[in-house]
This record gives structure tokens, C-alpha cells and sequence, in this order.
């Protein structure tokens, strides 16, 4: 997601309120556009294009009830089926309310302001937010310029200063690449004292994944997402595993309530039809290879991607690309901010990618 | 809710993982009890004890749809919805993730570590959560232990010293009395520096708001939830007014997803209809009296409550009365931990109100 400047409250006029602390005077605003996205093809935030099955919609109404709304959220029956169906004990498993809780949920247990904390560039710009927020020292390592690989190098010699926290996506958002599980290690080692999230949103287009070696290293943190391919963005459930002895403190900074009862319900049915997840992410990684093989026959750069997204080179016009293939309902989203003259581009299901390289041969024309 | 203690997590053995912040540490663990309390009369957590109603529910059922689940939420259409509801500009309103988040949300903004926080003793435990949280130096004041009233005075002196954030609920849970707002309006002129909280979430069953204030002092943050007379507990749905100026702040320091999308769809067509809130809140009322009618025939003391609970003396045995009433069906809350002897019940409809005294009359022969 985007890191867009919006306006910072004016500070004149008479009286103005109680100061800010200064670390939010200093944050970059975080504003991501999202709002009128629905009925276009939306290929601009990672989300699962076609949604949940409709049966099992139908199994998620049925169980609604007023009583249900009515009461606050209560986890004791879900954890157990959540850490059945991640493969870990019930005490490695924290509920969070999307992965952006679990972000803040680890910079609130480990780290004070003034300390340390490592983020890559360009990453997830919720890593950076909260970690300014807190008052961190926030030491940004860019990803290599030419190939967008992970920096191993330059990360290890960032660690050799005394670190509270480093936030790492792998497949990493936007640039799509992966980071090889032996480098997980040797950093997991490097740093024994350090907090490390992996951050596993794009798991399920990847296939790789850092969630056992929780049991061999006492400073990782693993975090997976239903926002992505599980379809359930709006409801806000993410899970981020450790050790129990981890869990317990973070479960201690928690507020008690912070995912809400809807998105336990939506779970639980989810939880009991696992399947449509495999198949759909079958299909993204089946549109990937469609959609990569259409940029090549053309002669247009991308970036090989891991997850259900490809980073695309369209040239110096990319507000101008994006805003041509908005016209044509095709949302796509502006990475050149960062990524000079790319533009990010979902991958969902093959009649999707269709859809968006017709649009494409337009627009390039 | 409670502040029940739970076992902090063991520091011994071989790798426990990084060590957490000295605050986390420190602060006083909080555990609400909270499984298994559908199906019974639920009394003990302040809830609406009916729900919505079902002719409500079906259209909310009705505009359930995949893609809505799929995508991440929208706020923009709410917002002017909210603002007309609760008679404020789009811009003096933040959505929280239920009063949980509002109360993060200006400690996050206000409140560096070392600062000064003033709550009161016996109130809503997340206010001295997230001071403790965020390291402040709490300063906790009692409520007057003959007639738990508001402790202006000791409130007036402790203001004396520079203080960033006050947090206050209006009515106050567990006490369930009011702070008149001529008393309100003092404080807010007393310490034109220091961000004052005004946590309305039991509005709607005492009337009394200090929202108008927001115009007068620019000091001055009011919260309101979906939680309590709205029915909405589930859902986690809560509103942070202020000056624009101040929103401005707080909307900069917010993750940009904390509320969920189902949240914020219930909350559409609820808003379309809240005619029910002010039925619900009536009918409150008047079991209220009929209650208190009930306790005073019977001799049983309590405190007068402009709150949708009352707080009762049953004597030295709560825990004993909190669980021979549960198993009669009834659920209440055990308050002796904060106020000895006092046992918190939720008022809900005439007829559950008979219940209760049902219940309760075969307990205390």
C-alpha cells in the first residue's frame, strides 16, 4: 500500500488543541486511496478478486444472529481451530485484528521510543508507521536496486548495532521476491536478542514459509493474514505465532477485544471448507505465469513475483497508465513513488488477466 | 469490566525470546472473563441484553455479500451518515475500533512515556491499560467511598500538576454515577493544555453529554460506542469526537483499517432506523426503577445508577452470589476486587429485570 503525502493539520489560528507528541508531528502520513473501488476489477490491493464461494456466504448468513452482535467477541472457540489449522499449539497463536495489529502489538512489546528498529525499502508502510509512531530510531535498508533482491548483506551489518525489531515480509509487498529461508536463519541467528516478524500475508502464492522454525528460534515472530487469499479483507483477522513464552507477553499488551466477533463467525465456517483457499491461490499462480508470458511476448519489463501481484515497468507516465486503465474499470496501483516508472498490478483468477492485458494493449497503443 | 489478574508469563528456562519493554512488564495484567455467556441472562458485561431487531438484522443480512467481505473497508460513505447522527462535522469524528481504540488513540497522540495520566478509581480498567502501556506516570484518583461520587476537588488539585491526558467516563463504569457538566466545564478551563476525555458509552441511558463542548473547548475529546445501547458489541464500533484540529492529529496517528467493514455495513442500516436505541434505552429506564424499587423492598443496598447497571451490596460473599446466580442462568459481575462487597448488574428489559429478582430471591434466602 501506498505511502501518499496527505495535508498535516494547520497549527495556527487561535486555540488549537493539546500538542501532539512529536513523533506524530514527524510521522509520514499513511493515507491509501480506497474508496469507490467496488464493481471495477480490482487489481490494486493484494485482495482476493472473486471472494469467498457463495455457499459458503450462505453458511456465514445463516449463522448470524442478534444475540451474536450483541455479546463481545469471545475467542475460546476459535484458537483451537486456528492453531489446528496452522499447524502450532493454541499458546503460539495471537488473534490480531489484520496483520496491522500485529504490527503494533510487536513495536508495543519490545520497543521504546529512542530504540532501534530495522525496516526494509520498499516494504509494507505500515511497518514504518508504527514505528514511528512509537518514537523508534528507524534504520531503512533499500532492496537492491537492480533486481529488487533482499539486501542479506547490508541487513546483517545493520544487526551488528543493537536492534529491538526487524519487520520483514517474505514474499515482500510490492517487489514481490522472497526471501530464502537459509538467510531467515543466519539473520535469525545473527540477532538472538532481536525480534524478528516474518510477515507471511502472500503465503499462500509462495509456499514458503518460516512458521516451524519458531520452535528452533526464540526471537521469531510469524504472521499470517485472512485479507489476501483466505477473501476476508474487510473483516480484519490476521495471526501472529511465536513461542508461548513470547505469545504471553504479547497477549498481555493486547486490548481484549480487538478482533471482532463477525470475523470469528465468517473463521469458523471458513475453517471448516479450507479448500476454496488451495484452488483459488491455484488459479492466481496459473494467472501469474498467463500474465508474465503476455508482458514478455510485448516486450514490457516486470519484475518476477512470488505472490499474487507483479510489479510492471510502464515507463515515466504511470499516473497517466494507471488513470487510463481506471477508465476502463481496472484498478491498478502507482509504485513510482518508489519504484520509478512502476505500477503494481494484482493477480487474480486467468479471466482476470485477460481482462487486464486487453485493457493493457489499449492503453499501451 | 474487570481487572482480574492472570499469571504473567514464567522468565525462567533456557531462550524465552526477546525481553519485552519494562512497561509491558510492569503493568497490571487484564483478563475479562468472558466465554460461554450465550444462552444465559447476560447481566455482567453492560451489553444490550435484547439485540437489534430481526427486521434489522435481515437487511443487514441482506447486503452481506463476497466482494464486501473481500475488500478492504470504506469509511466514506459512513462518515457523513455518522456526523448527521451525531450532529457534528465529518471532520470532528474519528471511527475507532470500539472506545478501546479512541482510548489507544490518545494516548498514542498525547501521552511520551514518563508523562502524566490522570484516571479515576473504580473506572473502565483500558484507561489505566494503555497509560501503563504506554509507560506514563499514572496517577489514579478514588471516587468519594461513601456515595462514589466524583472527586472534583482532589481531580482540581491533581490538575495543578502539568498533565497530558485525563480519561473520564460520564456516566462511570462500575459506579454508574455522572459528573455534572458545570464540573465538567471547570476541568476543561482548569487545564487548557491537557487532552480531556469524556468516554459517553452509557449516554444513552443518562442523557447527559458534554458533545456540544467541543465547540467551546478545544481541550475537550468525547467518545461514544455501538457497543452498549446500540447492540453492536460484536462488532467492535466506536466514535472519537473533537475539533477538527484534533482529528486531524488522531486521524494521522490511526491505522488506516483498525474498523472493520461489516462494522461499518450494520452500522448503515442501523443509522437508517435508530429508532430502536431509543425504545431499547426506555424500556432500561424504566426497569431501572423498577429494580431499585425491588432492592429497596427487599432492604438490599445499592447505588442509584444513571447507567444501564446497578451496582449492588450483597456483602463479604460476591463470589458465592455471582456463581449461585449463574447457575440460575443469570450472569453478573463480581466488583469486590475495586469495591468491596459490590456486585455489578446489567439492567436490561422489565421483564429480565423480574428475572434477576426472581433469581436473586431464591439466593439470598
Amino acid at each position: 500500500m501506498s505511502g501518499v503525502q496527505q495535508p498535516v493539520p494547520s497549527q495556527g489560528g487561535a486555540a488549537v488543541g493539546p500538542r501532539p507528541r512529536q513523533a506524530v508531528i514527524d510521522m509520514v502520513a499513511y493515507s491509501p486511496p480506497t474508496s469507490g473501488r467496488a464493481g471495477n476489477l480490482r487489481l490494486d490491493f493484494n485482495e482476493n478478486t472473486v471472494g469467498i464461494p457463495s455457499w459458503l456466504l450462505e453458511k456465514i448468513r445463516a449463522r448470524l444472529d442478534a444475540e451474536h452482535l450483541a455479546v463481545y467477541p469471545e475467542y475460546e472457540q476459535i484458537r483451537p481451530k486456528l492453531a489446528r489449522h496452522f499447524g502450532v499449539h493454541e499458546n503460539e497463536l495471537v488473534l490480531t485484528n489484520g496483520t496491522d495489529e500485529a504490527i503494533q502489538l510487536l513495536v508495543n512489546t519490545y520497543v521504546n521510543a529512542g530504540d532501534r528498529v530495522i525496516v526494509l525499502r520498499p516494504s509494507y508502510a505500515m511497518y514504518r508507521f508504527y514505528a514511528q509512531l512509537a518514537g523508534a530510531q528507524l534504520v531503512e535498508i533499500p532492496y537492491h536496486a537492480t533486481d529488487l533482491s533482499f539486501p542479506m548483506e547490508e541487513l546483517l551489518q545493520a544487526l551488528a548495532w543493537q536492534t529491538r525489531l526487524v519487520l520483514l515480509a517474505n514474499p515482500n509487498n510490492p517487489t514481490g521476491t522472497t526471501i530464502p529461508l537459509d538467510q531467515l536463519r543466519a539473520l535469525l541467528t545473527a540477532a538472538p536478542q532481536t525480534a524478528i516478524l516474518v510477515d507471511e500475508a502472500y503465503y499462500e502464492f509462495s509456499g514458503i514459509t518460516a512458521l516451524p522454525l519458531i520452535y528452533e528460534f526464540p526471537n521469531l515472530f510469524v504472521s499470517r493474514t485472512f485479507s489476501k487469499a483466505y477473501g476476508l479483507a474487510s473483516l480484519r483477522l490476521g495471526c501472529l505465532f511465536s513461542r508461548s513464552s513470547n505469545t504471553a507477553w504479547l497477549r498481555k499488551a493486547q486490548s481484549p477485544y480487538s478482533v471482532n466477533g463477525f470475523a470469528v463467525l465468517a473463521a469458523e465456517v471458513l475453517l471448516e471448507e479450507p479448500g476454496y483457499v488451495e484452488e483459488y491461490a491455484r488459479q492466481v499462480k496459473s494467472a501469474r505465469e498467463k500474465l508474465c508470458q503476455a508482458l514478455t511476448e510485448r516486450g514490457i519489463r516486470f519484475f518476477p513475483s512470488q505472490a499474487n501481484f507483479v510489479l510492471i515497468q510502464v515507463g515515466d507516465r504511470t499516473r497517466l497508465f494507471c488513470e487510463a486503465m481506471r477508465r476502463r474499470g481496472v484498478l491498478v496501483r502507482d509504485r513510482s513513488y518508489e519504484l520509478p516508472g512502476c505500477v503494481r498490478v494484482t493477480v487474480g483468477t486467468p479471466d482476470q488477466v485477460e481482462r487486464f492485458i486487453a485493457a493493457l494493449d489499449e492503453v499501451w497503443s
